[in-house]
């Protein structure tokens, strides 16, 4: 095998209560790479198509990860990487994440496997660094474990893989304004109330508790944030809105995705999700906003080959 | 049925990362109370046997858990409560919450079960604020469900109980000094930084899912508390000491026992629980501190009839 096509999934960050640990991979939306291996020791970035991204390895995460991974192997050998980018940059949804764990998930499967998976999460979170200034797992990591992701540890890395049920889908409404990570990362306050920081806890735990007894209700009641949408929504045109139609459509939950400006619901079953699109979408027609809007299953496998 | 006696459990609240909000039931340390319907209306409790505590029915935990829970039936029945007190008050491991859980069960049973368990923790948490002045359920409970629980949320109350592997056992010391669970309190600072609070809810994270996956490698992991132990572990002698022997003797994680002084520890199996207890024991025994120590499986049940 000397070249693979793989599909490197968006993914969805904090998930409400989980800022900074949880984070869920979609399965309709994502990038397309193709990785080959080459004569030529390193890596090169050939071609970008759907975005305006670098090409100079250095300058563009999936090559950054790659070198990563690259240098810990100290291995000679060489790649050319193509990316077919359907994930908009900016967009909350763990663009720079995707061709991060993409990239190194390709390299690795034509390498022989010589990486396990939370080995390629701290490779692909080199791509995140050069992309935020933070070298973040909470998108790379359920882009290559799939399912529900939990960063138990950042050091050492420790991932958990949290059981997902599978009537679990997300929509996902991007509305086309720009929020940097590093400005929505600012604006958030060094210290919390203990007394927020146990209820964000105690939701944390019904939460994880609600997947893994594939309970939606408690899933449901579980995803609030007390402490950081507050403050994160007030960047994201008419988030109060949106989420409230979320809610009275169906969905489970609604929250920001990652720093935003995205605003993802969960709900079960297809055709809630289908309805809860429909009612998110109606607030940004009204006031006139450009969006993308997606609904998703969520994806249980990660990166797959195409 | 008229009478009955039962078992209520000692509990241990907090569970290093889950403060507030995680508890967990013991099998083998508890009280015992004999709850007898009576023509009388209103509570009596007719004897305290272990401890010098107050029979005044407005006065005693049990007695005020009770009322609250007649005064929402708006009932006419009449209880005699006895209670043999083998849980000391003061120790950190749920005695208030053992005869209040205990009260409420028992009279609920002879009632003819018109309360459900979340129910019964609303009346026990009665007694809880007679005891410490908050009605806080984290003992309550799982003296009422068993195993772990969850308090995901205390308006309006709702208790997950969390999935218990059968090897769980606990080891609790107690050195017989006073901490109050009201200066334990105090002491405590009202904001935490941002970056804490993230570890705590990634660790409230891991230890839920490696109960439901019975991961006891990962339960061990996430057995820390980074806000509250630094502080109050101050309050408990020689708690770093304690600490980390149970750790060196095979402990998966080591943590103060609701608001102290008693400190627990949980094993996997009962043979390392019980070489855990001889190395925490060795430690109180060098220093000339007086003690109790008692070994025990996690309780999946709660309160039991005898």
């Amino acid at each position: 095998m000397e070249s693979i096509k793989i599909f490197a999934p968006a993914t969805i960050a904090n998930v409400s209560c989980g800022f900074d640990v949880l984070g869920l991979a979609l399965d309709t939306v994502g990038d397309e790479m193709i990785i080959r291996k080459t004569s030529t020791k390193g890596i090169k970035i050939t071609k970008i198509i759907g975005q305006d991204l670098p090409l100079e390895t250095h300058k563009n995460v999936a090559g950054v990860a790659g070198l990563a991974l690259l240098s810990e192997l100290q291995s000679n050998s060489g790649f050319e990487i193509e990316i077919y980018k359907n994930i908009k940059p900016g967009s909350g949804i763990g663009s720079s994440a995707a061709s991060s764990a993409g990239a190194v998930w390709a390299m690795n499967k034509l390498l022989g496997n010589p990486f396990n998976t939370t080995q390629l999460v701290k490779f692909a979170m080199e791509g995140e660094r050069l992309a935020s200034g933070v070298a973040h797992a909470d998108n790379v990591a359920p882009a290559l474990f799939g399912g529900f992701t939990l960063v138990r540890s950042t050091d050492p890395l420790e991932i958990v893989k949290i059981h997902t049920p599978d009537q679990l889908y997300a929509t996902v409404i991007h509305p086309q304004i720009e929020v940097k990570t590093s400005d929505a990362r600012e604006i958030l306050k060094s210290n919390v109330t203990l007394k927020d920081a146990i209820t964000q806890w105690a939701n944390v735990g019904g939460l994880i508790s609600g997947l893994y007894t594939e309970d939606y209700e408690l899933i449901g009641r579980s995803l609030h944030d007390t402490i950081v949408e507050p403050i994160r929504s007030i960047l994201i045109p008419a988030f109060d809105a949106v989420k409230s139609n979320a809610i009275k459509s169906g969905a489970l939950g609604c929250g920001i995705s990652g720093s935003g400006p995205s605003i993802f619901a969960l709900s079960k079953g297809l055709e809630t999700a289908q309805k809860v699109a429909a009612s998110m979408e109606s607030v940004y027609e009204n006031v006139g906003i450009d969006f993308d809007i997606h609904v998703s299953k969520i994806n249980q496998q990660g990166i797959k080959i195409l």
